[in-house]
């Protein structure tokens, strides 16, 4: 059922309010939604803070960017399915804005993916001084879908 | 200084004492080096629950586990490089015994990297159907380190 439009979903769910059991498998799907996309989430803030560090010379890991790059455009990609669940309420601060407002949505994460995109590409060809003229573009898109997609910490 | 062997360290912060300058860079450098491992693991977290949760079947998004799985193999890589740096004490559950037992870490962290390696080529494979069989050993890389490595939560 997870994968279905939610107008089918939610008439799942008053069927279910009848019968009793349906529910509260979509409920459970919900949380499984819930928890991958922070555990996607919690991938992509690994990889920038890494980033973030090789790039200052906060650590002197300068062959390791490309991995945390590779990551970091890896799950941009992987965010464009994460978010295909709606998950309106439930224990997260994804806001209801991101299913209200797909189109606005989809485009930062076209955003994101395309600068994770020359971020990489200026990692592997140049390493960490090349990547640094690409990571403000990258952490602006970030900020960008957080700003307006993201409620504040509770 | 941060790349000198752990002696030479050592002997830079004792001369820091006597001028009270240099000491408090290495300070500096052994928090970024904390901060950059915990951003590593958190890396490491996410793709692992990320690869559980599409294994399991919780969530719908199989074609996304080789993502995960290169970022666990990618990070297996990285881990070698992030605990090079002693940082005993400080805010970190990182053990001392890390470079007291240098030799059974190092041994734990080739157990890591050949464990993602064979999770990768199975995802890559077969999907997540073959990538469960590599679940488990993988797990026990995890769990195998942390316990001997890895202060609990204070």
């Amino acid at each position: 059922m997870r994968t279905l439009p939610r107008a089918i979903v939610v008439m799942g769910g008053a069927i279910a309010l009848a019968t009793g059991s349906v529910l509260s498998v979509s409920a459970q799907d919900d949380e499984a939604a819930i928890k991958y996309r922070q555990a996607v989430m919690s991938a992509v803030g690994g990889h920038m803070g890494g980033s973030v560090a090789i790039i200052k010379g906060a650590v002197p890991y300068k062959e390791d960017l490309v991995a945390h790059a590779r990551g970091l455009n890896d799950m941009a990609n992987v965010v464009s399915n994460a978010f295909k669940i709606e998950t309106m309420g439930g224990d997260t601060r994804a806001k209801d804005e991101i299913w209200e407002d797909a189109a606005d949505f989809n485009q930062k994460v076209e955003d994101f993916k395309k600068a994770t995109a020359a971020f990489l590409a200026a990692a592997e060809s140049g390493g960490p001084a090349a990547a640094a003229g690409k990571l403000d573009a990258l952490g602006d898109t970030c900020k960008g879908c957080h700003k307006k997609f993201r409620a504040k910490k509770s």
